[in-house]
């Protein structure tokens, strides 16, 4: 590959162009696979700098939710197979058993200013708390339509920070975003108070603020999400009595409790279902990521997200999630697909999106718990690799209908599906 | 939305069909625009159940990366504007200041049977040391393809964690799977080793294995990365003296150290640029998060992932990454998309795509922080923005120049934007 300078002024076609040049490969047959019609296209288009085409990912669902006494089909896009057929057991399981319950403990989203300063710290704080009336005034354009959807800035602080790092304090903004996810509109309000403390501060003061933005970290807009039942409605489950599978989705919760490789592989599992949905009504799953696991790690020990309690005859799941979503502004009102997902959800708000979302997560969870303590996951999920390999290996029908009955009892590896078919 | 039952085994038309009807409404039209060619179509389809439509995000592509004295384009999926600008600034940036330099610090990856003991555990570590060559020689058949290429088991040991949870121990197998991310492998390496386990020793030991699992926590699996520079060539930067700006970069550093806060959005931004890249060679980004940010907070306080340090003369930015990838398998060779993405970088080896990867997310978390301690990241972000909410409310080609032009020094937001159309 060359260097190449002013590469982001060129046309979609001139990148193409270029990129075949420097492959010394023709790509347009290939690209011109993906394309859509020039009206959806345009849209696509203007997401992110540099699009050359589309990439395709499987837009599925999985119905049988029952969250909160009403029944939802999920739209989840995910590349990962048995992620669905997963969320979609899970659902099923739980549908006859009461559903996921849940409760929204909070919506708070926060942001800071971070900044320097090496004098008295009680001088500046109140320096601040007498210029705070006319920085709101001044912040009144930015924030009327926020607060008019019942929104806006619930509280200001300077915190003292200088335990940890020398002279670090931080003034702390916490807000309350409604059905946007309020990024966009915590990170201008935070510059344009920068902008504003800069102005009519510094003369008097010697702070630098060094970064003003938003914090992805998000302890005080969690959802907590629940299914429970009898021990006995539990059934059979796999093979195993319900009062054995009760205790075995216990021990393997508590081993998530203490054991950090399972921790995480427990709660990436978790966020299989989240980020599907995430995705699929265009929110952003970087951000939910980041605040899950940190969450998952607020005790100093990173942990399991999702316990299991056995409670007298009660079986009980139950998970707290940090969620920052929205379901106005972004990409959600944007990607017609996105819209579409909102539609099939029946358009929730954003607090209702969080309970579905921390729903299909800890069905995910529960199944994907339920095959490893009983069966293994091994089973389910190289029925779904085989069809893959067999795919990649160019296999027709009739060569897939032996496989899936070869393969029925035997270890499925690239490999050994090569063999079978040679 | 009503129950349903059997939905996974209603064929891909059944499914659009039952979903129309519980909405009320024809998608077809909709869905139409999403269908590629059936040969596309079919493989896509594959992937995952429940598949009932594609669902596009943008295929990116950000040039001038130097990494290890190679030039690369690197090829993005993400929905987040701005991003893939990011990266390529980062990239371009340090293209001419030795660009990104790597360092693979393992490729470990481990898996683990999880299981319950009562009784004395060197007995049972005996039995085991025992029995293991013959378990060893039973592994061969699936095995020996990865041995072929330099890969298999590298150890199993037997754990004694009973200080966590009574009676809790793991055999403990590390691995090297070469460039196969794994999954698939380990886990079928360890169910079976935890059936034949079962078969040979459980009549004289009463243990009992819950769960047989890989950890996608991978702290073995690792690369550094770095870019440095003397500090005289960093120039100046967005109106900062070359010193004024490695200060502001270091204390932003130092904030994102101490502060969880900061650190989640810091690591959040380095995520946008490693997962566009997992995500565009077939890769699991879940998996990657997951283990990212428990890494994160491996010292008991979550921190920034990445760091500033100054020393004497010189500028160095760097960071440590757990990446477990694969180049071939999963999804890799599958999506006609990843297989060009990972020809567009040269079909890397693992290791390589772990050295892209990685220098990707120190390019994008550069870019961030450099806005954000110069001219904050609004102004770049909202420019984006305004396009993206110009589209929605279906501006035409004039008003999209008007719009451009008032914009310029106005606060961008959905409400203004809607105000300024009126």
């Amino acid at each position: 590959m060359e260097q190449i300078s002013g590469f982001s002024r060129l046309s979609k076609g001139q990148k193409i162009h270029w990129l075949c040049k420097q492959m010394n490969l023709d790509l347009s047959k290939l690209l011109d696979q993906y394309k859509f019609d020039p009206s959806v296209q345009k849209i696509l288009d203007e997401f992110t700098e540099n699009s050359i085409s589309n990439f395709p990912l499987p837009y599925s669902i999985a119905p049988n939710f029952l969250i909160d006494e009403k029944i939802y089909c999920v739209p989840m896009v995910i590349e990962e197979s048995s992620v669905v057929a997963a969320a979609s057991h899970g659902a099923k399981f739980w549908m006859t058993r009461g559903g996921f319950t849940t409760q929204i403990l909070g919506t708070t989203k926060r942001g800071h200013l971070h900044f320097f300063y090496r004098d008295d710290f009680s001088k500046l704080n109140l320096a601040f708390e007498e210029i705070k009336p006319k920085l709101l005034d001044s912040l009144k354009p930015l924030i009327s339509n926020m607060e008019k959807r019942g929104g806006g800035i619930k509280s200001i602080k300077l915190l003292d920070r200088t335990d940890e790092a020398p002279h670090f304090y931080q003034w702390e903004f916490d807000f309350e975003t409604c059905d946007a996810m309020g990024a966009n509109f915590i990170n201008s309000v935070l510059e344009f108070c920068a902008q504003y403390l800069k102005d009519h501060l510094k003369n008097n003061f010697d702070f630098d603020i060094i970064l003003s933005i938003l914090t992805n970290y998000t302890p005080q807009s969690v959802v907590e999400v629940t299914a429970q039942c009898r021990m006995s409605e539990l059934g059979s489950v796999d093979g195993c009595s319900a009062m054995e599978f009760a205790e075995r989705m216990l021990a393997a919760s508590q081993i998530a409790q203490v054991d950090i490789s399972r921790a995480v592989t427990h709660n990436k599992g978790i966020m299989n279902g989240v980020d599907a949905v995430v995705m699929a009504t265009g929110n952003d799953y970087r951000a939910v990521e980041a605040s899950a696991h940190a969450f998952a790690a607020r005790s100093g020990k990173y942990q399991g997200l999702s316990k299991v309690i056995l409670e007298e005859d009660k079986f009980i799941f139950q998970m707290q999630l940090p969620l920052a979503l929205g379901t106005v502004g972004g990409i959600t009102g944007l990607h017609p697909l996105t819209k579409l997902s909102l539609q099939i959800l029946k358009n929730p708000n954003a607090k209702e999106l969080m309970s579905i979302v921390a729903s299909v997560g800890l069905a995910q969870n529960f199944s994907a718990m339920r095959s490893l303590v009983t069966t293994g996951i091994q089973k389910g999920h190289m029925k779904m690799h085989l069809l893959n390999i067999l795919q990649q290996l160019g296999a027709n029908e009739k060569q897939i209908i032996a496989a899936k009955q070869y393969f029925k009892d035997r270890v499925v590896s690239f490999q050994s599906v090569r063999e079978f078919l040679l």
